[in-house]
């Protein structure tokens, strides 16, 4: 470790622990993870490739914050509350030092706003874009993660607040599709921060007999759900919530049927997909919340293997790569 | 995820949980951590890229070995005993589904070795050179991690295994310096794959006040210990442990301060540096274990702040990046 990287570690990233006494002021070769009893561990861990998983325009400050939302979203799916994280970045030499500046105040703010402590990593240099990735430790009671594969037969299958916002907001942050300004913003809004449903969890732990996050797309979430649980699952396409400017964007399709499929499979969503019982399920949608970020009953875990999707009583093929590897 | 990720993951490295049910076989939003009553759990987290932190040429297999390393390294220097990984890999265009396949059976084969299992993470593609981080998950008795600043005025420096060979190792690897054809090889094995001394764990854990795993340097991370503990310290250059093709280098450089130097700063080493109380270290010296694998007297830790280095009684000069940024 030279001296700029510990200079660096001390001036971005020491201020992160929050004064976590087991973060050791990130000045030894590792950290300890406090152990709470009656609850167990869970950890996560995703990267994200400038260029790959973020555009090239991607700002460092809104790139931190993607990279911690989506494995904030993999907890959330677990009914799991977050509680630390370690980092491993790696500056492409582009970057200035305020752009690395920027990017640990993006991180800080959302660590902050999550009530995550940062408790350690690593700060190399490449030749290559930007590349980092987070490790996320969280935390539920004993015994309670909730699995992928916990569903049973005839349970209804839920999902969080909108789809396919994600997979807009990417083409309304390129600059491509037809939107609306203001519906550009919005749309684009959602796909570089997306909110991780952190405020469900303990709903999803307390009701929900299976979850995961919907980063692939709903279709191959829910598909991933019911294989692990052993079940097929029936999807009522019309059924999908979608925001007011998915909606107006819907509205201008030809095929609608087709415009469904795509927003349905175009990921980036980072709802909750989740099954329960029929009667916890009706209670989870009639509890409603904010607009736009309750619960829908979107279908049920059926007995026969793979993945029907519907459009008023019909099924729909459904054959885009958000679903096709789980046939 | 795509169908790509999703099959490489199921058989490169669904095999590396060794069935861990705690991993889920990789099918999950997150993995469990397992407690251990009586048990603190320890993390680390580094990350290498190629050409930056391997060489160029550094094989698959060979750079997920070192990757593990390094990371074991850490946790040996706080007397952890490793327990479970998570990885982040970001694959470069030009990598083969033979490179890929290579990397995981280097991962796999040390995994296996230091009894590790893998219980998630991340693969990606990257436009760049290969990079990868790995998330290092070990235990100590509660209460019981080595922390770099547990050391005392008067207590002995004492240094594992021999010190140079990273650096050497380096030069060789790069076919650089002057070496015979078989100290070439031999230290040029000493960079690519590093032994992190996790078999000196416990030791480092009952006699040990203080520990770092030398990994910039010796004189570098001797001083971060010193530093953390609140105490300077007094290396004499002329006992720094030489393994045989470092005595052989040593005997060939016309400067010998300015070459104990080098292999005192040159870093890659992968030992660990540590403060005992004098009769206790005394002892671990006298233990002796494999010829150049056991611990080593090289000076003490002192009132006054800051390192200084002696040779034949007189002080040198120190000012090599590995140690100047502690000043």
């Amino acid at each position: 470790m030279g001296q700029r990287e510990f200079d660096e570690i001390a001036s971005l990233f020491r201020p992160l622990t929050f004064g976590a006494e087991e973060a050791f002021e990130l000045r030894d070769d590792a950290a300890l993870i406090r152990q709470v009893p009656g609850q167990d561990l869970v950890v996560t861990k995703d990267a994200i490739v400038q260029g790959v998983h973020a555009l090239e325009s991607e700002p460092p400050f809104v790139l931190a914050q993607r990279l911690l939302r989506v494995n904030l979203s993999d907890l959330a799916a677990k009914g799991a509350v977050p509680y630390a994280a370690l980092l491993a970045v790696a500056w492409p030499a582009e970057w200035t030092a305020e752009d690395r500046t920027a990017f640990a105040r993006g991180l800080g703010e959302d660590l902050r706003r999550f009530d995550v402590c940062l408790l350690g990593g690593d700060t190399v240099s490449t030749p290559g874009p930007f590349q980092a990735s987070l490790t996320l430790l969280g935390r539920v009671p004993t015994g309670r993660m909730v699995r992928r594969g916990g569903g049973t037969v005839g349970q209804t299958l839920l999902v969080s607040g909108t789809i396919g916002d994600g997979w807009l907001g990417l083409q309304a942050a390129r600059g491509e599709g037809d939107f609306s300004a203001e519906d550009r913003d919005w749309l684009a809004s959602r796909y570089h921060r997306p909110e991780p449903r952190t405020d469900l969890a303990e709903e999803v732990r307390a009701a929900c007999s299976a979850a995961a996050d919907v980063s692939d797309g709903l279709l191959a979430d829910a598909g991933h759900v019911a294989l692990a649980s052993g079940t097929g699952c029936e999807i009522d396409l019309e059924r999908v919530p979608l925001s007011p400017p998915a909606r107006r964007w819907l509205a201008r399709q030809t095929d609608r049927a087709a415009a469904l499929v795509s927003l349905a499979t175009g990921g980036d969503d980072y709802e909750i997909v989740a099954a329960a019982d029929p009667a916890v399920a009706a209670q989870l949608t009639r509890s409603g919340g904010e607009a736009g970020r309750g619960w829908t009953d979107i279908g049920v875990l059926a007995p026969a293997p793979g993945l029907v999707a519907h459009m008023s009583g019909q099924p729909v093929q459904v054959s885009r790569a958000g679903w096709s590897h789980l046939e």
